[in-house]
């Protein structure tokens, strides 16, 4: 990977890697921890505190890794009593040399304020820091490929317990019990963590619930209405899978089935058009216009957003959504971008469907990393 | 909870509430991308997009709920082509007459730049943002309690796996394999699934491995050396759990049971001492006093940090690591502090030992959260 300082000496970012994951492309160190990286002309180095320092000699894929406490020892002998961290990155800058930095769009005011104030000029960048993290490398889209593998064995699992659940007063029973969003998330969280996948924040919601898309749902499920299952677990490589399914226990309505079968041919129509170079608010348009042809509108009813009131898709890497964005936003899809395509439709009394797979983008289509079968009824 | 804003119109936090515990903490509303959230002497009011914006109403604890797209309308009416985030939240606070904002300080800075230029007057809080979080309700401190019960269900499963193990040629073996970092982790995870808790970078890290307090630890577990377990696992409630035992599988060598005893000892001076109104350093410092006195030094030997070189403890709640520490630096402990006590003495060649408990500070002494036993040795 290179870097474009421009005029600055260096790039700075001060934050955690385990939240901030421009720092851990950047470095493939992960520390809970707030840690100073800087890449300067003449290699990366990273500053780390005592507890972290050995760690990250080993892991670190950096040129140089110092210790804080050098630089604490430092002041100390200049007579600052109690160095701060601010006071300790100031020193390894004015020790290096570095007066003009670039820093990303979400670098620390308190430090941003303190480093001005003692001279630095900061300067910064444009978002995303690391355009090339939205093009991924062949070791990435592997990653990729295996997390989407797992998250759909999590997929099975729910499919699995809906099929074999009993219909009891329109209640899905299973094991004795009544079966609750809850407990099927379990169950897709207990099969993945067996596959070194962490879920969180699982959506399997039922009926109204999900027509509202972020809602992750709870209590029973119910038979005859939409299931709403969308998961997004890390896996143990640090990337995501992404799938989200719509499925019905037993029959579904009339108005359910015109309901996912409208969502589908939006997602279709998507996976059609993909490919380098085209614009991804054309894709999200062409499925706006394909639902309003059908009769099925967006916009504020009965004090609910309802419709298709969401982006087409976006993109998917070491975090769950990042760059870049298949919306209303300006852009071009390029070749080895990793994105969803997950257009939902959502009425209140009548239930949402959204329908999500994962694709690469190519030179004149896209790869489908999704295997799962898109149905809707589960008997 | 009240808010102290100073000359200052409102607060202002421009996060995600997946990665902001600040912002979580403030609105009890979990979103996993950045929203807006001010809080001005009349309430607080939080700006939401249209994907969240249901959820928002049904699930903040705020007074105001507004929709981004309302702002978005309205500049594209005044001419805007392409209202930014940035656009938006200018034309908010100029329709709230909000022109003075304490912001925290993390608050990213190109946002904070923008604002400056437009004429807001930025004023960064001093951290930690909510002061008042550190000292846990009785309902946070139940949440505390329920999450380290569940905590230690995954330690008592990593003992009887180590329990069970037999050795064979000096590595552990279980259920016809060898047992591993890496099997011990998940099936330390599994149990904590189970209990709706998620476990991340938990740490199994035997003989030289666990040197390196960070460490998660791979590879065979062998008998006759140390393996610390760190265990701090996210409740469903949002707080964590945490824990840390040194265990050796079969008999350890007196050097080893030398240097657990010492720990143990440090742990023990410091839960005797900590009540309300002492400083963290002090009791930071006996512990280190005691090593030293006991023969066991601190400092960089053979190019890596060796003794005891990190703080005795954090706090514990919505984050891993939150405030107040109990390390060298400035701080009293108080009623409902929630803080971890987990001194450590690491030494390439011979081993790392840790030991950990997470207390409620009171006013005449500690309630220790913890009740896992304590010892080193596991037949």
């Amino acid at each position: 990977m290179e870097i474009d300082l421009g005029a600055a000496d260096a790039l700075l970012i001060s934050a955690d890697s385990d939240r901030n994951q421009d720092l851990y492309y950047a470095t493939r160190f992960r520390a809970p921890d707030p840690f100073i990286f800087l890449w300067t002309r003449a290699g990366k180095l990273l500053l780390a505190r005592d507890l972290e320092l050995d760690r990250a000699r080993l892991q670190a894929q950096v040129d140089i890794v110092q210790a804080a406490s050098h630089y604490e020892d430092k002041l100390r002998q200049q007579g600052v009593d109690r160095p701060t961290s601010h006071d300790i990155l100031l020193a390894l800058l004015q020790d290096r040399g570095l007066a003009r930095l670039k820093v990303p769009t979400d670098f620390p005011l308190a430090t941003a304020d303190f480093l001005r104030q003692s001279g630095i000029v900061l300067e910064v960048a444009s978002a995303p820091l690391f355009a090339q993290r939205q093009i991924k490398t062949p070791a990435e889209i592997d990653a990729l490929r295996r997390a989407m593998r797992a998250t759909e064995q999590g997929m099975q699992t729910a499919v699995e317990a809906i099929g074999a659940a009993e219909v009891h007063d329109g209640l899905l029973h299973l094991d004795g019990q009544v079966l609750t969003s809850e407990g099927l998330r379990q169950r897709i969280h207990l099969r993945l963590m067996e596959l070194d996948c962490v879920g969180q924040h699982t959506i399997v919601a039922g009926g109204e619930q999900g027509c509202d898309p972020h809602q992750e749902g709870s209590g029973p499920l119910r038979a005859g209405e939409t299931i709403i299952i969308d998961i997004f677990p890390r896996a143990a490589s640090g990337y995501f899978g992404d799938i989200t399914r719509t499925l019905v226990k037993g029959q579904a309505p009339p108005a359910l089935k015109a309901l996912f079968d409208v969502v589908l041919r939006g997602q279709q129509l998507a996976l059609e058009r993909i490919r380098s170079g085209v614009p991804g608010k054309d894709i999200h348009q062409a499925i706006k216009d394909l639902f309003v042809a059908e009769g099925y509108e967006t916009g504020e009813k009965d004090g609910y957003m309802q419709g298709f009131f969401h982006s087409t898709g976006h993109g998917l890497g070491l975090e769950i959504h990042e760059a870049p964005s298949i919306g209303p936003r300006e852009g071009l899809l390029q070749k080895n971008h990793v994105v969803t395509v997950e257009p939902g439709l959502y009425y209140r009394g009548l239930g949402g469907v959204r329908i999500e797979d994962v694709v690469v983008v190519q030179e004149d289509g896209c790869e489908n990393l999704t295997t799962f079968p898109k149905y809707l009824e589960v008997e």
